[in-house]
């Protein structure tokens, strides 16, 4: 990430990795303010063992293209919202020139990005896999329980 | 793809993956013309020994999500511009509810989406990760060609 | 609709049916966490007498896209915000392909939904539009008394 | 529709009704330019057995609005593409207050209004239900032979 | 105004209107809701000695331009911030077809709105005219007394 | 005007002034190229019996603003496209601060504005009002041409 | 600064150019309401030995070109967010016309604005020059920071 | 610049400086294709006594940042337009984060990045600030020709 506010929403995916036991570090790197350390880290990630990177960043959010420029493992990309809702983020992410290409997840879904993470180590973890496999079957159990909610909903008519 | 439309863009994620020798097949399938079928090819593709689903759609584009909706498989979503120049493609595929991601590359991005699935290959095929690495390092040489070329412009005056 | 958060945009529409005694029913469904049981919802929709369906998403919201390719039932589509101020949900819904149509409302405009739903039932059911019209002659009478409240508005002129 | 530059739109609404064998009439009407006929239109509607009215317009689109305010029939609302890429007539068709409803289709989706017109009067004509069952089942048709011209495509590999 | 909830908006436009002594009085009337009452106004405008007509509404804002239809008397329109920022209104308004014109101020500017109906008006009136130099006149002394206090604005320097 | 460029669109201005009679004349003007003689035209404008001021302007278009400043006659804003689809010259000439307004009219609306000074003018000359009120009564006439060669259409089905 | 509202903005630049050890003023000045002191101040700014000019304004932002057109000396220009996000700002200020630029910093970025200004001030003075040379030496320093309290982080696993 | 494809927008900074007699080079440098390349360039700048750096970039536009990140050499960057009409380049570029700032131009704005380096460089140049004082004096000089094409323009009175 590249500032510490971004920790709200960086955690989200720290957390869903957790969840899945999928080990995980997390660094504070600046595409503007700490180049030199974003290149040592960008170059050193698959010599060093990582499969996936995560980098999330606002406003004119150049820390995920610029790693991606710097490692071939795939980086998934985090537009966070600071500004203008969060469309600079997204644009600085998402529209990569060809031939370099960052894997973007919505405005401040951390969440999405450690499911996106996990869904790529699972092609090569079984347990990731099976464990992976779990969360999806729990997903509309969710939906199941909002349904039975609904059935005691009381309707107010006021047009306004 | 959803659409024959779509088959410029979507052409060039297969040309990428067809240079890097990793096999493919291409499929038109529509959410919300043909969501039986999309049903289908979504829920049998992971038995299938499919890898990674790329799925470029333009407009209200439903198709990325829906099938990341009935794989585990990682889902790259290509916006492909038709109207509104592809903002409405863009926010259609890369705002996804957390818990169901799509890897969003740019509008029109076709190639970056070909990049993308690349690189989660290249993870578990030593063949694939050399081909991609000997592709990164040939991006700097077009460069050195187009620095050679500025050396020739001239400049002509002209305030408007 | 796709989530409880959007309940209270949706309880708006309930509640214009119930004010027209329009019987409903409100279900959450999602096409990204639960796409099997939208599929059983809107295919099993016209054979268990429904005439018109209302569906509510935000963000990239698929689910009335999805159900209107599964159903040839009327749809009606409400943008839910929350994030883009709904933009992103309106566009997600309304940019909808030729062959498949949803009828859009306003972002959060649950109660329009409502207005929308009962205005195509009273094509068939005098009742109904017998209660609509004496709803819409109702509509004028709030300006009548906003103008008389406004025959009492005292101004102070600070320029800023 | 409010002008002649409207019709290559409106005639795509005209020619689904045509192929459901749903009879229709066209006319043109501004808002803007001709406020009392659209008002003698708007209310005589109803009593001349009329069921469904589309309304196009571009720009700042009062029509279909305006329309709606006047019968209590269901208003489709098509936004036509004339200035600032559709955005402006989009935004003033479908943001209605609460209380006055239009069922709004996509920018230019003339096409999309006949389908919903076709689907609201389908709940009351057999025939028209009947023949709109036969062109939704045709839909999965053209994938089907797109699919099979996508056997045939060649790549050529060419990174920009 | 279209709703009670534009009169904070609209009150500025009555209050600038107050300080310079122009007669004005404030109706409630919407485009969608009370549209004979729209009528009726617009066309009794002239013969009634009004000059000027200011209107305000929010989101799909036809009011302005409605009345704009029927009276040839300038109108001044209001855009009103309720959804999307204002910028629906605000293209709802300003983006009127050739030959029906409506004069449109800022996103609630309601006394901008105030501004211009003097300026109008004081082409005729010279009491108003010697009034509104007077104001104008004013303006730059309020810079004055601001540049008197930011001599005083003390400095703490804190990057973030 | 502020470039020679922007000649199309107020000739529509100065075309539709030509017809009802006006007198008027032309001038190019920049805020930012020749700041010195828009002070001198701005600030004599009243003294030489200009009624009303039609300033276009594109990109970041500070002209009307400008004019507005500088003398107490109404000045209305034409928004000239040349990049963003004219929203920022949009922008840049509706949204000026409280106490200094600019009556804006759409993007490339030229015609428009000359409307819109018409109907200033009209306020104190009964020749162009009489004018005016010919011009605004063959506005409907129009359409009924349009509706006589709506009656001749032919319609073919085609789906996409 | 157009209005005292911008202060707090503004009010950052200023701390970094105390910070920089760099003598500087701040007056209030609005392009639309002290046209005359605007032309006053920017005329004599090169003569009374100003290098750099920092304008910030708001919503329809015409001060930071109108100072350009009037001097020679570089001017940067703050868009300050009051209505729409800051974009009106933004455009009206960024988007000059050819011949006449200003220096655009980010929404709100009064910071930066200080930034730009000492780093063209550098140029020219060798204290200034190592001042901020330490200024960027300590910017990475607060990365590490960051790094170390990440390590602290706990992680709780919630979907949403 | 990034790519070949921005040379036309950049040989107008490149002519411009050519014609105040400014030297300069011309390089490609991509800070997703050739992240080695831009650092050593940005690092090695100041030493070799350039002054002033201009960067253009289209898409996610990170180079003029990433530049900035490693000079402390003001940095002008050109948001160049090949997607979404420059909107994603200029948010890209224009979208600092505090601390590291770039001078940013309007969309496919080179020849303004020409005069602001002009200006910037003109403070310890008296040749250069000559030069550039004779090219202002130029501009209004193109006003004055324009009035007079003007007094020949001839209009058409057509509505539409």
């Amino acid at each position: 990430m590249g500032s510490i506010s971004d920790l709200p929403v960086m955690k989200k995916a720290a957390a869903f990795l957790d969840s899945m036991q999928i080990p995980f570090e997390m660094n504070a790197l600046s595409a503007h303010r700490t180049p030199a350390e974003v290149e040592s880290f960008a170059r050193a990630a698959q010599g060093r063992g990582i499969k996936v990177i995560i980098a999330g960043a606002g406003m004119a959010a150049a820390l995920p293209g610029v790693i991606a420029a710097l490692t071939p493992l795939p980086v998934i990309g985090v537009p966070i919202k600071s500004t203008l809702e969060g469309r600079d983020a997204l644009l600085s992410i998402v529209q990569m020139p060809p031939g370099i290409a960052v894997a973007t997840v919505g405005i401040d879904a951390g969440m999405n990005a450690g499911v996106l993470a996990t869904q790529i180590i699972a092609l090569t973890d079984d347990g990731v896999a099976a464990r992976y496999a779990e969360y999806r079957a729990g997903l509309s159990q969710k939906i199941v329980k909002i349904n039975e909610e609904l059935r005691e909903v009381k309707f107010d008519y006021k047009t306004n």
